[in-house]
């Protein structure tokens, strides 16, 4: 051992520490490897070998040895931790440790610590209807899905967040730290109050390779490296080397170092009620990629290199000297020292673990709905706006909305969070600072008193990354929180595929995992939408978001197109008392016309579709068309539809129809929203013209119902990707979900007006060239077009 | 001016620079502003203010305040240099320069350098018709799209590779600094060659604020700043501060510092053909947002705030006090000095800037199309597998894609690039190393030269970010260059909202802007498909990017599905032809089953859908049933289907249908390549069953097929998001692609065979028990499903 290192340990604590990381290590390996001789009770032969070597060596050993450390502290000073295991193929290391704690064999009983449990615990890994290799919803411990690498830190730093007694410690593998949404989440300590938040100790795991490349972080200069981390607010501790007694003891000394300064920087912080933002300790953990695997296999270097990345050695079944080396691999941990004759973990080294809820892969935290408890709501009917008569008054949705989820975070100030891209205010939203502001915990200048809405105990949490604000959002809500995150609609694009793994995530857990205890949704506004984008154009036009919702599965996925903001209000209180979905809301911030009162709303969205009498001339007979509308916009532009069609041809039979869960158009055996065959039929009828307004790209409403009786006669409109720097009449007129256009729609297709109504299609397509004129002389709509309301008869 | 300034300008340079700066920025108010008086020659009345005002101002002076120090520097130095500019909406300061060099005029003559063309100038601005306020296709001089942020580095470094002579100045703002893509898109320097890539020169605009917020980087102290540049291996130099003279000096002597360690950087590079990587100098600019305009309005702190934002004066129409606020601030940069009588920018003022191309604004490489030379390529049909019957030989369609593209680059070896995200060996495209490794400018180790395929004047570029990676692709075509990317399917969502992005560029550029010559398509290979995750499971089984490209406009998408090896060869020779299009080929990495020789692929590709013959048994007549595939596995599963029904049922008369061109399934009335609904019902029948199977989720053929004659008939499958750690036919089953399922799925729509073929269906359903049970105790397909071959008869 190097004269320098401090010796922490004693030689007694070393041995066991050192041990028990072999059990790790041996099981690791045994993952990849078996399928029988799980003790190496005899030699090893090639048919103990899976069919299919599949699974990830390369960062186990140094996240277990992470891991272990964190055992020795935990125990010392009975820590709170919860681990995020950032590498993504590293699941063997979790899956080790939670199997040697025993909470694996808690969770799964015939994964049992004794020889034949083990033997199934070898066999499941990367093998058909086991678990992959890395942590899924299935590993017990975990919050973080290792498949898409990027926001590990953003998911740990969500975990931490009102939870002050908690340390998340987040080992970032130097693969990830190249994505851009891992990039920015280190700035995540500028969120992060001392006072009331845990502690994130991020360790970055810099063992030098991804699946076949050098990464970044390994291959700079020492000083870029340390300058990289001062930039991002941390002070980095480096752990390095190989020699495992050397690196224990460094890794010993390190990390209680670490939790020592966070300890002080909570306790100096906590004790005063003040402080500065401090540099956070955070660790760089620089050790061999497949450490303490073969050193070379063929006289191709593998330890320390990238060929470790995965299985090693390929050809045990098949070559002898290859098998050979993974039996002396294997046997180098000397499983005889560390499993009984059973096949049971030693009691001496199983006493390193801690016990019950403070071991971290039995941590409540990580199964976070065990500790949630639901909102304390205030009654949402409180906040409506007073609606006498259907599309009189002009009210902002969004800023309705502000009202009640004030009111939200007054009553749960320590477990609800908002959480918006710089963009709350933006969206209306800023009702929300009355009852707490920004969260900033960086430097003040004395003009931020007048207006900007920042303090080091504000609740709203903003940056301008939607990644890093989905990964926190995550994060808090696995770990058994609640909270609202509101985005523009072109930009929501931008979590695409956040929003995939996280719903993945919901559907494992909901449908297989019973022991995972239901969390809070997430609840996502979008907003800002394509069809008042006056200034912003093309580029902030792209309703193309539900397209993505929709391939997800039907047990964890929801839509909800609130025609105004009573309907609003309604929607997003369904929302926060809802568990275990990703509820998607589509409501705009501008003013836009309210249609129903409170109870008309409620009852409009608890059916989440219905006909809107009051809007609707066939006085409940056979109409002749059906007008139907999905989205605020569409929604105000058919019923101007169908104001004119009144007007022009009094006869004329029209229902109306608007659609809230949009889900309610698929058939019931395939979404558990679905409309019965029958229930659709007496809505849209079966061989009626069905003229459909929609927010979003028209195909949407043909993938959800194309399967219905009346489906050849639906007409639906939508966006066309056709827009620049539009009135919001132009825009839908070039997309055709104006009124107009509607309304020449319904000539088209109502058979019998296809004669009579020839000289109002004129007339139609006169207004639209009028309105046209106008807008591109004025720069705006024309006055009744912008104040236009419903006409009461 | 403070003594410690060096000196740099002369009075009158810096006189003469002061008032360019000045009419810039009188140009962008007068954009945000005015409709009438453009040179303020009558008194400011509220007629002549815009009805309605929309426009961003914050970042604008400190935009042009930087082009206008290039200009010197281009002039003195005769350099090339082109713009980039990042924060999102300062597309006035673009415009403002652009107009101000002549080239906006001699683009669109009717914005004439005169009084009328500079009203008619104003009033497009963020008017309907107009232009927006950030930088879109339309701005001469831009290769960026400034709506969505994030990625106008990874553009600039993209511009700057195989261009030696360019400098790319790239201003970051400091709101799109906090974005995960731009946040690890500062790494891109550790890929760019000094020898034979040009440079990039970042300037951080820390002006201080975002839309309603802070930024993190103007409120960390300057110690974690430096660090944090330096950590991205940059050499950081300030220009701090508001007064504009002290500013000029400043920055002029900063920018030609820079540019000098360029010049230098480069020299030795190129003279030496040896280079350590450097630190690249770049410019942290801190000046106030808004710089120049209204200190204060209505007692609210404006400049140097956030409320500079966006328009500082709202209601000048409505409000005298504002208005006059308004007007003294656009009479504060003299117009009248300015402008000549006509309108006219000055002469002394005009020759501060560049002539002919060398004008940022008129720089030819952002308008890279005219540029562009089409590429040397192969004829690819010698790359041809040999296929002499179809469906014996398995053949990995990537790595034979790889033999082709490794002689493209060898073609092309400075004009050409291949991208990756760590993948492009997994991706079985290794092949292409042979042709041009990796470009890697970090620390080199010995061992990395056994394998890791890595040089610093590699043409392959892997890091592990789609983001940056997409990005550079994007700079790389924009400046007129060609590529490949290949990258894994399930995280293609990655990269949704850079797609929808560049599509929407692509679209204005190619339908709406005849001076933008056509620019490479983007050629995206997604690969590591949803039917081959072993070991990835359910997180890797994501094949909905489609349904976000279907959404884009038919004019610039296009997906291919080729079948097997020679159809990808074919595809990929065709999308390396095209031009303004993001083609996307699916194609497995696997070894898959090659069906047709290179004549017959060529042929089928060309057609896009086409009937296979020998596998079909209808021979030419009417089919009992239509089998139709698109995606290589399914077409096997398919295939395999038909065998097992034709041996079963010989009498049984079969089509069988093969889509490579997706966009075919639409009609011809909406997509370009869409057939008529004539040659569709030829091929799909009007009434028959069709039993589709589809690579992706089975309601995107529905989506694009719901018009036809027989959709009524389709029964497509798909991935339905079943999945786990499966074997291949395992989870073919679970999704029910599968031969045994597709087969019962024509037993139960044929109606001749409902009865006849009940013992067969129990058959099946045997197979379907059987084939899963040996998979669950092996872990592994049975060999003769592994090894499946299409039988001939």
């Amino acid at each position: 051992m190097s004269p320098t290192v401090e010796v922490v340990l004693t030689a007694e604590e070393l041995r066991k520490m050192n041990a028990y990381w072999r059990a790790c290590n041996y099981l690791a390996v045994g993952m990849i490897y078996l399928r029988e001789n799980p003790l190496l009770r005899e030699p090893l032969k090639p048919e103990h070998i899976k069919n299919r070597l599949l699974g990830h060596w390369g960062s186990d050993p140094g996240q277990s040895f992470t891991w272990i450390h964190l055992n020795r502290l935990i125990k010392k000073y009975d820590l709170n931790v919860i681990y995020v295991s950032g590498p993504g193929h590293g699941a063997p290391a979790t899956l080790a440790n939670s199997y040697l704690e025993g909470h694996y064999s808690e969770i799964y009983p015939d994964r049992s610590q004794d020889e034949a449990g083990m033997l199934r615990f070898f066999r499941q890994f990367s093998f058909p209807g086991g678990i992959g290799s890395h942590c899924t919803p299935e590993t017990p411990g975990s919050i973080h899905e290792g498949g898409e690498l990027g926001y590990s830190l953003s998911h740990a730093y969500g975990a931490a967040f009102d939870n002050p007694d908690l340390i998340v410690t987040c080992v970032v593998g130097d693969g990830e730290a190249e994505t851009g949404p891992l990039a920015t989440s280190w700035h995540s300590n500028k969120f992060l109050n001392p006072i009331r938040d845990g502690a994130v100790l991020p360790v970055l795991h810099l063992n030098g390779y991804k699946i076949a490349n050098p990464t970044i972080l390994a291959r700079i200069s020492r000083r870029e490296l340390e300058g990289l981390f001062l930039g991002y607010g941390y002070t980095p501790y480096f752990v390095e080397g190989n020699d495992p007694d050397t690196m224990h003891q460094l890794m010993a000394a390190t990390m209680e170092k670490c939790i020592l300064e966070i300890r002080s920087i909570q306790e100096q912080a906590r004790s005063t009620g003040k402080f500065e933002r401090p540099l956070w300790p955070m660790i760089v953990l620089r050790s061999p990629k497949g450490w303490t695997g073969p050193k070379e296999v063929d006289g191709h270097k593998v330890e320390d290199f990238w060929r470790a990345h995965q299985v090693p050695v390929l050809d045990p079944v098949t070559n002898s000297k290859s098998l050979k080396i993974v039996e002396d691999w294997m046997r180098s941990y000397k499983p005889e020292e560390l499993f009984d004759e059973l096949g049971r973990f030693v009691p001496e080294l199983q006493e390193l673990a801690p016990e019950g809820s403070r071991r971290i892969s039995a941590n409540l935290h990580a199964n976070g709905g065990l500790l949630r408890k639901p909102l304390n709501l205030p009654r949402f009917q409180d906040y409506a706006v007073e609606v006498k008569t259907p599309g009189q008054k002009y009210v902002s949705p969004t800023a309705t909305a502000a009202t009640f989820l004030a009111d939200v975070m007054r009553q749960n100030m320590t477990s609800f969070r908002v959480f918006g891209p710089d963009e709350t205010a933006s969206n209306k939203l800023d009702g929300i600072y009355k009852a707490s502001e920004k969260i900033w915990v960086a430097e003040y200048k004395p003009e931020d008193a007048d207006g900007t809405e920042i303090a080091v105990d504000g609740r709203v949490m903003e940056m301008l990354s939607e990644h890093t604000l989905e990964g926190w959002y995550e994060g808090y809500v696995l770990t058994g929180r609640h909270g609202f995150f509101s985005t523009y609609e072109s930009f929501v694009h931008v979590i695409d595929s956040m929003f995939n793994q996280h719903a993945k995530w919901l559907e494992k857990s909901k449908t297989e995992l019973g022991w995972r205890a239901p969390i809070s949704s997430i609840n996502l506004l979008i907003t800002s939408l394509v069809w008042r984008q006056d200034h912003n154009g093309f580029t902030h036009q792209d309703p193309g978001f539900l397209d993505v919702v929709t391939n997800k599965s039907p047990e964890v996925v929801r839509i909800y197109m609130p025609p105004d903001a009573n309907c609003l209000l309604s929607v997003v209180d369904h929302c926060l008392r809802s568990e275990d979905y990703y509820n998607v809301i589509v409501s705009d911030k501008q003013p836009h016309l309210t249609f129903l009162d409170m109870d008309a709303a409620v009852k409009h969205c608890t059916k989440g579709i219905g006909i809107w009498d009051w809007a609707s001339t066939d006085a409940g007979d056979d109409p002749d068309v059906v007008m139907a509308s999905a989205g605020d916009v569409p929604t105000m532009e058919s019923l101007a539809a169908v104001a004119i069609l009144k007007e022009k041809f009094p006869d004329l039979k029209i229902r109306f129809v608007n659609v809230v869960d949009l889900f309610r158009l698929m058939p019931d055996i395939e979404h558990p929203h679905g409309l019965s065959d029958r229930d659709f039929d007496s809505l849209f009828t079966k061989d009626k013209p069905v003229i459909f307004n929609f927010h979003s790209y028209a195909s949407l409403i043909h993938k959800l119902a194309y399967r219905r009786t009346n489906h050849a006669n639906f007409h639906v409109r939508g966006y066309k990707e056709k827009g620049n720097i539009n009135t919001p009449l132009e825009l839908a007129i070039i997309n055709q979900i104006d009124r107009f256009n509607l309304a020449i729609d319904v000539i088209d297709r109502v058979s019998h007006l296809q004669k009579t109504g020839a000289h109002v299609k004129d007339w139609l397509k006169e207004q639209i060239i009028e309105h046209l004129n106008y807008a591109y002389a004025e720069g705006i709509d024309k006055p009744e077009i912008r104040d236009w309301t419903w006409p009461i008869k």
